[in-house]
């Protein structure tokens, strides 16, 4: 049996660049699919490709409608492929039109100097010294992940509201699942809005572009294996109907791993 | 006279989706255009489109190849239009093929619960009491914008390297023009790259793709006017020939205008 995130984002060639998928129950969200599965779909494509190049260094998701459940289609052109870069357009598309744009960015790497700058959050609680969220009426994504969140800091509804929107929690797939780019693709969404943190009350939102940069390769990945992985989202302002909130996700031996930012729609 | 800006991001429609544009030398790179000015005609595109729906959210712009000196044509498609927002798919192509792709998505933005949360930097000198960047060798778009950094925190170049990326400073377009959103997408990329600082020394570099958020609707950037603009921009991790750069553009009175992010190649 494979993981239903690997049936998620299951992919059937139809052609040189188009690829044929569907929605999984196990990844719904409150209307259409959670969008860390869709951008790890639209991924998945380009990794499939037989002229992908390198790996992924950086992923924008547009969610220009929320697809229906049910079949889709995913286009994948590597647009140009330079020496060591290489540049894709990517669409899904259902019967009615298209749903989701993207733009991805692969690239070989060469070892160079390299240096961390952000620091990872010091003095946190281990992920076994933590109780899993359990909170009752949330979409079916959300219990394919184990969350774990820093005291204070899971999402607040109906307890009032909070000054700043900073949440971290510990995060993995549930079932666990070895880490790759597509699962990191999809958990740099796994972050509950900002705006349920700062109002203390859920609101209807939806995500209007996600663009996540890879700054782990497959091996920093594999090492990463199916342990919890840190995340941190915060935003920056929330303003007449969009707010935006920037996200890292960091191995539990304190590496960045991606970093993730996101324009969100809400509602009063 | 138009100002050299205008002329850059200037378009000539071809038909319902096309564009005709050229590289202006006032904003020559060292290799190619300056990506904030490429950026900002791309918008451009959107912008004088007659569909267009609002104003822009978001904008990503994906640098597959240098655009050579002369003309190109940007391809401007709403993908798809809502009831309040639109989504565009965009290239820039010359005759070698596309050099440049981009998506952005537009919005009409309704009165709403707004706050802020990142907080303007407390007690900065004013742009008056700083002198403007001059710097020998530097390529000639440096010299369209006046640049004033805080003490301290101007590019290092032959100084040695710095722990930390950190810089701010005031920028306003020289000469000055009133501020709007393509001149607002150009001025989120004229950070110079964080490796100068972290190194202390120039690397060959080169942004691969740049995403920005919009905050600010129309009224907010006409009452900036031509005043400096407070910039603000960190890296957080440097690995194996790819770093991320996150910015702010901030009003003069506070106000967070736009925040973007882009990954850059770099080579040692």
């Amino acid at each position: 049996m494979p993981h239903d995130f690997d049936a998620a984002i299951h992919l059937t060639p139809l052609g040189e660049h188009r690829f044929a998928g569907a929605t999984h129950p196990a990844y719904a969200n409150m209307v259409g699919p959670y969008g860390g599965v869709v951008a790890a779909a639209l991924l998945n494509a380009a990794l499939q490709h037989p002229q992908r190049l390198g790996d992924p260094i950086a992923l924008t998701v547009n969610f220009a409608a929320p697809p229906a459940d049910g079949g889709f289609e995913i286009d994948a052109r590597p647009v140009r492929t330079n020496r060591s870069t290489q540049h894709w357009s990517l669409t899904l598309s259902q019967d009615d039109g298209v749903a989701v744009t993207a733009t991805a960015v692969f690239a070989t790497r060469r070892q160079t100097w390299s240096a961390p700058e952000a620091a990872f959050p010091p003095g946190l609680p281990a992920a076994a010294d933590l109780q899993r969220l359990k909170m009752p009426g949330l979409p079916a994504w959300t219990r394919r992940y184990d969350m774990r969140f820093m005291p204070g800091e899971a999402p607040r509804m109906g307890e009032g509201g909070a000054p700043q929107s900073l949440s971290r929690l510990w995060v993995r797939e549930e079932p666990p699942r070895p880490l790759d780019f597509a699962s990191l693709a999809a958990v740099c969404d796994c972050f509950f809005p900002r705006i349920f943190f700062r109002r203390g009350t859920p609101a209807p939102v939806g995500t209007v572009t996600l663009t996540s940069f890879f700054h782990a390769d497959a091996a920093l990945l594999a090492a990463q294996g199916e342990r919890h992985l840190l995340g941190s989202a915060q935003g920056q302002r929330f303003r007449n109907g969009y707010f935006d909130q920037s996200a890292q996700i960091w191995s539990d031996d304190g590496q960045l791993l991606a970093s993730s930012h996101q324009m969100v729609y809400y509602r009063e």
